[in-house]
């Protein structure tokens, strides 16, 4: 089992390297074995369909993204930890970047796909709760809400959707930027974000 | 010179259907050709590469967005007008959710080619001046930027870049809604995010 999943992953990797040089395009069993370095035939055993394994690999990267945010400690000063977060969310290393190329590669292809469609759908769901904890943390508000949702409820779910769209497209600008450029403004444009649209008092 | 014309457009829209359908990964000579019911041989006398069709067809819906742009009317009220431009690049019907997706496809394959990101970078530029003039206009501040950046035009730089990224993100968002859904939302959370991030007052 475990063997298994080592053997997954081992190619999940390799198509990640294969979409980061080539897009979507580029990949295929053949491509992804001589990146991975075994036979056509192992991938096919791995994976039976091209999209079965552009699957998994999607789902392996929302899963590494979910470690590294869990890897965040949750205490301390409350816009301390919610800003790691966010930054850690932040394409701001090169890992990070390609990861985040090949994210978009997979979104894009998404939209002809339906079964990752689903997938995106629920890392979005995941990210959407995870943005209104932030936007209720930092307003200092009761992190759950009442089944009676009231105006600040309304509120923080917009706010949360507004803070997850400007994540998503901060990072396509940081990525078209050189590394030391969107390590430098990155955090200036969250910051900046912040203080004009979250850290607000709320008209409950 | 038009029929030449006429003719890559009419191949460049071919291509958009086909990668609205299938992503990037479906364009090829033959599937173009097909789709626009002409031989293989007149798509290359057209474009004598993959690579030249999908650039001309990312300019040819660049083009089409800065048309439609500059079709809307920039007098009356400015919170009225600013607020219709941008309405204007949000995906709130089925053309404009077509359009990004394609172009979102596009996006992800630019960074794999060079020429593509050529282009992408042109057309933020161009767009993160439209933003700019946008913010100074709701903030009524004077429409040029001085040769000397004050802290104003600091901010109006970093906001602007906001606000791109925001639209960005927001039509990521909207593309995933059902079109009605989308509909609805997209104006809200506009001008949720216009009240709290662009009409503020500045300080100087």
């Amino acid at each position: 089992m475990a063997d298994a999943r080592d053997g997954r992953q081992r190619l999940a990797e390799a198509l990640t390297r294969v979409v980061a040089r080539g897009g979507i395009s580029g990949v295929s069993v053949r491509a992804v074995a001589s990146e991975a370095g075994v036979s056509g035939g192992t991938v096919q055993h791995y994976f039976p369909t091209r999209a079965a394994m552009i699957r998994y690999a999607m789902e392996w990267i929302s899963d590494r993204v979910e470690q590294r945010l869990s890897g965040v400690a949750r205490w301390g000063e409350v816009r301390e930890w919610t800003r790691q977060i966010l930054l850690e969310l932040l394409p701001l290393d090169e890992q990070r970047q390609r990861e985040h190329a090949v994210w978009l590669a997979f979104v894009a292809h998404a939209g002809t796909d339906t079964s990752l469609a689903d997938l995106r759908r629920r890392t979005n769901v995941k990210l959407h709760e995870l943005y209104a904890r932030i936007v209720r943390a930092r307003r200092s508000l009761p992190p759950a809400a009442a089944p009676t949702a009231d105006a600040a409820d309304a509120d923080v779910a917009q706010d949360a959707l507004l803070l997850q769209a400007m994540l998503d497209g901060l990072s396509l600008r940081l990525t078209e930027m050189p590394l030391v450029e969107a390590q430098r403004r990155g955090p200036e444009l969250l910051d900046r974000y912040l203080e004009l649209a979250v850290d607000i008092s709320t008209s409950a």
